[in-house]
């Protein structure tokens, strides 16, 4: 049989208790939500579900073509423009997800010949990238700006150093300013991807690089998605206009893909006007961050110190944290589980976002429940 | 400078004429429409865009994580029960786009040791596929399947074979059933792109594998796009249930990517439905492309004969081919332009779609556009 040896895997993966199940969620899931990524709860906002719904009946319920074809509404041209006007940088480029935005800025500006150096903490969007691109890799340790030195120091040619800015799994920044410094010796180029800091980081959300001082740079490039912070789908690359026009004709993520849905184009556009009309939305993701990893560590939980508006808690293993999250749903409270093989480290954890719209009552709830199934 | 080489390379593009820009369209565009992938005319349909606005309100904005964690709602599971059932096949798993699809099929199936035989006129989506699976890939000829007959003689272990239902470009259909032979001789599993067959070929646009007579069998897996003929944005695998879990389980485009927004799977949904009360619609897609091939023969121009619902036609040189696109926008009409490096063999074409809602005027006038601005 062509397929034979998936069953194989699959009763491996049963043995080994990694088996991964879809759970549909209804539209009034009474679950109290730690598990989303909808940092500053605006998914649900009606500013944000009426602006999708507004731009499918003007627009329609998709973009039609690729955005080198009919893919291109006046939607995504004000889209790009606001969003680069709000992080700082001269043009931005929307793909139909964050993931295409990162497969197609390294792709794009590691040509052959360069050199990638790549946090081993990436997330496994830049990890496809540079398996992707044509120039060569090299990993370094995680948020170490000596080795991202030394790594460019044995290439000769353009280099990129790629990194998230927060990282999904244990949300702990990488250290910008010092990566965009050892870039600048080298006169490499920098690549972040600040899915998880957009509209959490930065005066009023712009974002880490933003935060950075890194805003407007002409050696840094970003990448953001809008299915985050923006309660929608999509992504997008901010940089130099140059870097920007190579894009639209370099990479394939972009000119061999429908572009983004209308409806998408719209709530993420919706999300931004009104995350400029309300900035202490990002803070206050923040100072929900550090209540939950303050009182998760006064109940004595390992939980890493949070430099955006995620919690990571570590687990004992990978079965105890799949029990461990199902306890907590068990008693009201979605949380997320990440165990391997989707870590980097091996290192079960539950994963908690500290959404801006949580009250002190579900604050406490979480911490209780949490603690309480550990 | 970091990004200095990207000046070189777009000074370049100039000199060879092969810049490519963005033009927004507005909601109300005044152009005849042949250029996007809307096959069936349902983009715009009040009850597709309706169905997303519907879904927007009901489920908000975005899916809010991976599809593994809040990602997946009822919506998600609805369109992938009504999707499989409608195109034959057991299970269905719904992607961001159809180019996360193809990435995910072709890696999840062709893990390290394994053969991938690839047709030189595949998507860059399968292509990318390629390049990310573990496996070995042999690229063979267009559209012959003794070539992939000979690969596969070459291989011990497990292989699949990749291709395009209907070729984008050309519009030119893949021999199906014989590509099915040749693997089955050689146990190999054959994974199809149907994002160009999809809604326009088989009993009611149940697609090309479904016309094949391939439509549930237990070695062939389909991968289709929602951006095309269900007219708003999203892909999908479909295939027997052991594929699909196997997929959730290991589809790195799958674990590590926000799911689907609602709105794009509420219009993709929506499409179905109308394309299940409106059969005909698949039909007339077809005629219209049989119309406008011979029209646009018989006023002498090179056309491939269409096996869908794409009509391309020969352009004696990139440059000519701008021009021509160009001048048929200037007069009222948008036909898509593919010319290097967007194509396979260096061949500029003047790239139609054949609109089931276009009516017999509509056409006329097109082809006579298309004829006088040659
Ligand atoms: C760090 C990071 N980058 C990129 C992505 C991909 O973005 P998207 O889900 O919008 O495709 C994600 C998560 O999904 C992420 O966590
Ligand atoms: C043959 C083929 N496969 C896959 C895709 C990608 O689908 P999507 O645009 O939905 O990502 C396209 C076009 O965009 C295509 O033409």
């Amino acid at each position: 049989m062509a397929f034979g040896w998936i069953d194989e895997q699959a009763r491996a993966r049963r043995a080994a208790g990694l088996v991964r199940t879809l759970r549909p969620r209804p539209a009034d899931s009474p679950l109290l939500d730690l598990a989303s990524n909808d940092y500053l709860g605006l998914a649900r906002h009606p500013e944000v579900t009426g602006a999708a719904a507004d731009a499918a009946h003007r627009w329609g319920g998709g973009a039609t073509g690729s955005r080198l074809v009919t893919g291109t509404t006046e939607l995504h041209g004000e889209l790009e423009r606001e969003l680069a006007d709000f992080c700082g940088f001269e043009s931005a480029l929307v793909f139909s997800s964050g993931y295409a935005a990162n497969l197609a800025a390294v792709t794009a500006l590691a040509q052959h010949g360069s050199l990638v150096v790549s946090d081993a903490g990436n997330h496994a969007s830049l990890i496809d990238g540079c398996r992707l691109a044509r120039g060569t890799t090299q990993v370094v340790g995680h948020a170490d700006p000596d080795a991202v030195r030394k790594a460019l120091g044995t290439h000769q040619g353009p280099a990129v150093v790629v990194s998230d800015t927060v990282f999904s799994v244990d949300g702990d920044a990488a250290p910008l300013a010092e990566l965009a410094d050892a870039c600048r010796e080298y006169g490499a180029g920098l690549v972040v991807d600040d899915a998880h800091g957009l509209g959490v980081l930065g005066d009023g959300g712009r974002g880490a690089p933003h935060a950075a001082g890194l805003a407007g740079a002409p050696d840094v490039v970003v990448t953001v998605t809008l299915s985050k912070s923006f309660g929608s789908q999509g992504g997008a690359v901010l940089g130099p206009a140059a870097v920007i026009d190579h894009m639209v004709n370099a990479a394939r993520t972009f000119i061999f893909d429908t572009g983004l849905a209308p409806a998408a184009a719209g709530a993420a556009l919706g999300a931004l006007r009104l995350l400029r009309r309300e900035p202490e939305r990002a803070l206050r993701a923040r100072a929900v961050a550090t209540v939950l990893h303050t009182r998760l560590t006064a109940e004595g939980l390992e939980a890493v110190r949070p430099d955006a508006a995620v919690v990571s808690v570590r687990a004992p293993s990978p079965e105890r944290a799949v029990r461990w999250a199902a306890d907590c749903r068990e008693a009201g409270l979605a949380v997320g589980c990440f165990r391997p093989p989707s870590v980097p480290d091996g290192i079960s954890r539950l994963r908690l976002t500290a959404r801006a719209d949580l009250t002190e009552e579900q604050i406490e709830h979480a911490v209780s429940v949490i603690s309480r199934t550990r």
